[in-house]
């Protein structure tokens, strides 16, 4: 069984150094004949006009990787878990030969649910989205070329790898292959937060110890998810660290914030003259020119003249609070409700007209209320050899308590107002601001 | 006059750490609001839609970075070459604060002349393409925003900056600061070798000592140029030989020079159709969107499909020659002009075909023919202090002689023979191809 | 005032790139003739034969860097804080050229008190230890050639530095300055956590964003110490995490504190027959050449050999005791004295001699108890400058307070049972051996 | 054949990530008990007191490092390329399990006959010198505890050890193992130039594609020696471009001579005292006291305290004379015998102590003369699969010629003249100064 796990060529390829392609991070992937079937495919190049970050880009500017770099990186860390992992006999006598291919391909493809701006468009909470296992799976239909090769080269069915994806039937050698994609310590992260870094021009997720952390990788307790041993726990602790850093110093940063409420607010306004799918399945460039032509003329073109127009004009930053800087403010606008976020952007721009005798309308002024869940996952074992006992990270570690409990919702993720740059001169500093806003919620 | 010099605004930001922005490699490039006022400009956000690499990001997936990250790069290399150069009794006394803006305003501007695929469409020598100065120039006409931004916040007139650019008139002055721009230790090359590299994946140009070549930096002997002490010596080795491998390796990798034959040799046969000046204007993707249509149905277009469409097929490698690997060829074919290859093209397609019983049309067919020009600079001085003589790079580093007299166009360089994919199998080997175009030429 | 620290030598070498020498991860170290004189000295070059890091090089063979290149480091971060702080207005108006040069000297010579493994004889806590300021004075005495160079390259007074060194005087500027030396941002921990990581071939301590933190640098709200701006606190963060995360996996390591352990146990057993303040003047191997002479045919002998000697013989972890993994434990044992200690492992070598029939003498059981006190320093100043508020970074981040209350305490330094390795295999496995303690203590 | 290689336990613990020490640029070293049991001897501790560097470190503070550490990366790159090597059929076919153990074996122990200052020592060309093989041989003696573990762990005889690193017998195997441990892509070199930059603080040997290189690594056309595929001919150039780089910029600065110069001139003086062969087996720093000793008060002894006294005093250079800066004194001086470097010597302490009123004696004045030999191994074959040709790589590659015939021995090996610092102002302008030598030769 083991065997037939070393024999499979991409494995081969990567320990033998041949045929293989270079990314960033002087990494090098396996690249079989089989593999290059799939990258070549139609549905797989889409990739190539999906950026990784969107809007981020707008403010590091060296950080326009796409999705299809990204999949490169994710599948050689799939042939990297796997091989490791041939040396735990509890993973090789669940995962077959045919397991770790789903999870090869799954790795490559594991985005292919994902649509352009897909994660500001999703936080929006629209009623007629569609399902990300149906906007996946129309990639993956019985006469694309991706379901072609994948039965050809790889003999696996499409409805494999969707349930990879997005969980339909259950099992243990699921579940651990699903934990291998998507966990706190998974594949998948394991690539962007040093991939997303490196481009970004910030060293916050590139130096976690990544070859100790897969070193330690074994099956958990259960036999059904990812655990550590005991010499991979502080490893484990630096990558959610960095993965915290990435978000309150990138993902979560306040300019970043300010181009994504732009375009969110600006979608919510415009989406209901498209059919969803249809738009999503439209490269990055072709539905900013869509939402574009739809905004002439309109007051939301702002927002988006804003972000994609020729003179870049992304909304400033005016107020701010997490729960350690207003408490009060904090509770009472995260995690609230579009049309009541609306309401007090409506009330705050009448109050501003009236005092700075300048018009204020509702697209002038943006509040970023940070959705309500805990997106620190911290869930996974780490296992003490001598004492022969598994335990979960957060009870031997008091820091990604905190992190998990704490830190992340209350200080990272703050309430935001952001307000049109032409008119910031005309809101008043930060504490009066404050008082206004007391005054209105 | 020195201290006029570290007072400009960006130097100063540098030194203090305030007003950053983050550019991959961890650099803080100074961002004032004068910096930012060209940044915003129509005419500077366009470069955020032309790659730096153009078609190696179809052999390096990784390099999709564009000219907009890179030419912040460049700008920070300005003002980090100002600061050491300050300390240059004779470059103070020639360089005065208007000069040193206009040296940073066109390193941020360094590529406005260039056109999306500017290098491989420049190597086809058709006869009535734009010149460089003029195409610069169209985006510094009176009224153009860019022009607007240099006379409110610079003080610069838009001829200074295109005079830097293509040389018009001549002072010493200005060959000093068109050294700084363009020479062997310039920095452009200071930023691009190592940013491609990041980018690409790869190691080659990340290591060239770029501190020690900086710190380094004086005037040469007759006061127009850049020199190095004796200290950087080494450091400018490295430098040029890092430009090597970077040729070596990915500007001139076989599967980039397929691309780029690939996509030569479809430009050439469908540019008479527009307005070269109009169609240089467009954005990247408008470019190729506009080539793919005008190809349509026509035997060419499987060139640009291959390249751009949906399903990649770059062509393959057939047949290599260096000036070692076969001398007669090499000397035959290289440096030729169009016409020539495209005969020899047409009677190897009729020799294959009647040989192999299978139909090679004249686009299943490339001859990749370098350029006769040697292309590594290397003409710089290195200042011997305890002699008090300046000598040049070449005449005291034999490897730097050899590198520029004869490896770079006599072994990287290659003649390449590439054929449609679908076809390789009816190509015989490399020794009886080689004879076969021996009996042609 | 500005201007005048502007103009210091070392300062405006640094900025020039002329007299540096080279220490590792590529720093240049401004080197003026009298930053060599000091250098040059005697007293200084003592700091040649003391390694940084002591025994932890038994364990990570490249951790053999001398506190000599640490000292470099650290007065080049010295150079650096002064830099950026000059930026701060109200450092520039307390801080004058004169004590901006004492810091300075005090960063070179801040580990001017330390002896041959320091660290691990003052954990003992014997009754006739020499004071670390006496010791650092023994190098200052009148006669000394440091006391000299200090005096005419520097016109410093020996009291100076050692005032700053160990606190004598009280003032705004001496808390200030002393809080650049030693605190949670200090330039002595800024270095030696790279230093450290580098040599040990570790990732942990290299990623804690240096010059952001440097570039947020400014004085705390009473004047009297260093303060961080906003954009500064993530990467205080990822300091204080680096710190933890070195004495985690290095500092702490089990098999350092093996080594550190048996030091300790025959420095104890053998300290009495010297006059501790000759012996501290002696170099790291003539001390250990001094322990292994006056050991010679006692059974303490094996404890010297087992480290020095020419066989490597590292003490064995039996048993390992944090807080979750065992209270009862962990709470009788750490932070106890070291007769308490002994008295626990004379009783533990009985039983085990009664239970395996093999003699287990008092120095084949050592037991590591760490010390009571909390080591990770925290208290430290984050800026808010649109509220115009300081705040500490405790009260800002929940993983910092964390990190200081119960992870530093309660997970790292665990208490530890190790015993000689000829013995092991007559030791019982942790759960039964977890017992026999209980049934000690 | 080829699985009895794979299943080599070292080979395997690199592979499983299990059973590592590190050691710096992260390196996971395989430690299984046989490899332990090798590094645990005393032989081996010794080279814990040898340091790789000698007296560079006088100039690089933080080049401190071991043989230690260097033989254990060496080893590594054993491991790592035997992994390589077994995906070669020709390799395998010849190397079985027992030569790659010996192979490794021979990495760890590859500079086991090195006595302290070894290559400064060596180029003094003194008459009763012993044998490398003799010398190492004394390690091996059947009673040395190294010679059992040999045999005990590994089944291997000192006699194979030694037949590799100083050749006895002839075959195939032994000359394919030989270019493995020495050659211009062996795995010594490998290690130590980027171990060497690491620790010195400089870039220039940690960029030269060590992946790239490994991956390429096959046999020769004779099938006894190494070479490397087409894909690695660029990283070769990278190497031994390195190499050049290293001997320009550390191994050969002007300073490290003067130390090594001041250390063989005192070493010259005074040898004759000592039985060599016991000498060398002394720790550096007994050797050192040694000389110490024998040297006090007489002339030489300045020479040795300059350099090891607490007061550095490396003697500074004065004069410097590559090719091209004057090929008279060049070619009259390089390769010249002591006897008559010192006869030039006299004659100018004569004529400085005429000339300047100040004493000059012999020991005052040194003569750098780098012996005749040039030192740039380049012989290697790339191999061309498409044409199935083997080329040398310096038929192939210019710059490598260039580096090999002229660069290396007539630029970088210059003739230089160090003066004791404190005669320094007293010796006149270079240009004076070599008219003077001028007339003396």
């Amino acid at each position: 069984m083991k065997n037939s796990l070393a024999e499979i060529p991409e494995l081969a390829n990567y320990r033998s150094g041949r045929g293989l392609i270079r990314i960033p991070m002087e990494q090098d992937v396996p690249f079989t004949p089989r593999v290059r079937a799939i990258v070549d495919t139609a549905e797989f190049q889409r990739l190539r006009q999906v950026t990784q970050l969107g809007l981020a880009s707008k403010i590091y500017p060296g950080a326009t990787h796409t999705r299809f770099e990204h999949a490169l990186g994710v599948f050689l860390n799939a042939v990297r878990y796997l091989i490791q992992l041939t040396h735990d006999p509890r993973f090789s006598a669940v995962i077959d030969r045919h397991h770790a291919e789903v999870l090869m391909v799954s790795a490559l493809l594991h985005d292919l649910g994902h649509w352009p701006y897909c994660h500001p468009i999703e936080d929006l909470n629209l009623p007629n989205m569609p399902q990300h296992e149906e906007f996946a799976g129309s990639f993956l239909q019985p006469d694309s070329e991706l379901t072609r090769v994948l039965k050809s080269h790889w003999d696996i069915k499409p409805e494999e790898v969707l349930d990879v994806l997005v969980a339909r039937t259950d099992s243990p050698q699921l579940r651990l292959i699903r934990s291998i994609l998507s966990g706190p310590i998974d594949i998948d992260k394991m690539d962007y937060l040093d991939r997303d870094s490196l481009h970004a021009g910030v060293p916050y997720g590139r130096n976690f110890d990544r070859n100790r952390l897969i070193q330690s990788l074994m099956v958990n307790e259960t036999g059904d998810g990812l655990a550590v041993s005991e010499k991979g726990k502080t490893a484990t602790e630096l990558m959610v660290f960095a993965r915290y850093v990435m978000f309150s110093e990138v993902y979560w940063h306040h300019a970043v914030r300010a181009s994504t409420c732009m375009f969110g607010r600006a979608f919510q306004e415009l989406y209901q003259q498209w059919d969803l799918n249809w738009l999503f399945h439209q490269s990055e460039s072709d539905m900013v020119q869509e939402l574009r032509r739809a905004a002439e003329g309109k007051p939301v073109a702002k927002l988006l003249e804003g972000i994609f127009g020729n003179r870049r004009s992304i909304y400033k930053r005016v107020g701010e609070y997490s729960l350690v800087q207003s408490a009060e403010l904090y509770q009472q606008l995260s995690g609230k409700r579009h049309d009541y976020l609306e309401q007090v952007v409506r009330k705050l721009a009448e109050v501003l007209t009236s005092r700075a005798g300048v018009e204020f309308d509702p697209f002038d002024l943006l509040i970023d209320a940070p959705p309500a869940d805990r997106e620190v996952e911290f869930k996974v074992q780490i296992y003490y050899a001598k004492e022969d006992v598994y335990r979960y990270l957060h009870d031997v570690s008091p820091v990604i308590e905190s992190l998990a409990q704490r830190q992340f919702d209350d200080y990272v993720k703050r309430v935001r107002i952001f307000v049109n740059p032409h008119k910031r001169s005309h809101v008043p500093d930060q504490p009066e601001l404050t008082q206004i806003l007391l005054d209105i919620v």
